[in-house]
């Protein structure tokens, strides 16, 4: 028996979701998978709640209409300010990205207190906070807005990007005590190896798109995968659709930095347009 | 006899052509001064021609509708790659702020070669090139995306941002022989003490917001004004209402920075919901 192949809709503000996506595809090879970038709109993290709300549900009910039977809002500030509302718009099951991450931080810390480092519009929403403190933990959240523009001017390992996280870093760890750091920015990832340098070599780094990757295989009820497992050759050719908001052109160039392979079908999207159509 | 006041536009994608407006309250005090900010929008220096096209030409005509007499177009990016369909769309005169900038830099330059900095999307856009090659002048353009984020930080005067425009204007000036920078950026100007100790003291630096300023006193026929001129004391009191399509809030808590006095009067537009009810 062929089993079904789910398809995934995966949203994010732009880019930063594809440090999303390609923790998913190593992780749930056996879907196919719809990817939303407003990348006309980006970035979310400067914008007020209510505008972020408006803007991310428009592109979850985009993703549901073209068949997504599972939404992963892979973009830190709309699941911190508006996953409710999100959800709210949709009738398929919708994940984001801080209850993963928060869970991730619950296993591994030891002395229960946690950094979250993440863009100025998460960390005053304060989301993080909250869904550690559900689980029992103390949470330090520190803003880094200028981790996302050293990320788009590729300076993803360099002198400059160091020092500004020893600067960001030092102001979050100075309280003492943490021993976990959440990546709460899609972007994050791809510092991974400054901030591995900048940070104690005790304290755990929690990659919340890994987190979030793990949360879906299991609501999914799918099992670990192996190359051994059945029909894996099948599993390992998923199909991508990628919709943005603006070009098309600039967002397969930039996008394998973020995945890790090529993005080929590409397509843009007016939602404006869209909506007005629907009306 | 009292002058009737004309009521000036100035539309930019957020916060920077604040320093356009600062500089015209200084330059053309006997205005009155509609602002727009599409700061749900913002920015526009990473979106392409045709989006900040349709964004530009709709917060243009709704300042027009509002009673806007003339236009300035505070917003390079926009500027650059939409002037003329901003231009097409409205009835009113329309200034941009790459012409003024280059006007200035022919006027300051021996050498006839001049560097220009901006964000990514005005310097691809070769607009600048292209108004100085007119002018008979050699243009090496740099992108400088790590300024705006920088400004945005606050840290206008930080040893990181002093390290960061070392990185940028060596590469821009390592051919030789420029003898004028032209800040190519409306954010650009809060980064002048920085970027006048990185360039060589013989360097002359343009600043596009004066520039722009100074090109509408000369539209509007109007002398220097001086607290002599008749009139003076009514003239030195403009009156201004912002528009703003994201957080008024955080608009009046920021504006401050750029423009160099409290921003009053702002008002919330949704420039979506005013085009379906055109419609």
């Amino acid at each position: 028996v062929k089993p079904r192949r789910p398809t995934i809709g995966v949203f994010d503000s732009g880019m930063g979701g594809l440090t999303v996506l390609g923790a998913l595809v190593r992780l749930v090879p056996e879907a196919d998978y719809l990817y939303f970038g407003d990348t006309a709109r980006l970035p979310y993290g400067s914008k007020s709640a209510e505008t972020v709300a408006r803007y991310a549900s428009g592109a979850a009910r985009y993703l549901q209409q073209r068949g997504a039977e599972l939404l992963v809002i892979a973009c830190n500030t709309a699941s911190a300010l508006a996953l409710d509302k999100i959800a709210a718009s949709l009738s398929v099951p919708v994940l984001g990205v801080i209850e993963p991450g928060a869970d991730r931080a619950a296993t591994c810390t030891r002395s229960g207190k946690v950094v979250v480092i993440g863009t100025e519009a998460t960390i005053s929403s304060h989301a993080y906070q909250r869904a550690l403190a559900q689980r029992g933990l103390e949470a330090r959240e520190k803003a880094c807005p200028l981790f996302v523009p050293l990320v788009e001017e590729g300076w993803t390992d360099h002198p400059i990007t160091e020092q500004v996280a020893r600067i960001y870093l030092d102001e979050a760890f100075q309280t003492g005590g943490a021993d976990v750091m959440v990546l709460g920015c899609t972007h994050y990832p791809l510092l991974k190896t400054v901030l591995r340098r900048v940070v104690r070599p005790d304290v755990k780094i929690v990659d919340s798109a890994e987190s979030t990757a793990e949360a879906v295989r299991q609501r999914l009820h799918l099992q670990p995968w192996t190359p051994s497992s059945p029909g894996a050759e099948r599993r390992t050719h998923p199909r991508f659709t990628f919709f943005v908001t603006d070009s098309v052109e600039k967002f397969r160039r930039l996008g394998e930095r973020f995945l890790g392979f090529a993005v080929e079908d590409a397509r843009l999207v007016d939602l404006e347009q869209e909506a007005i159509a629907v009306r």
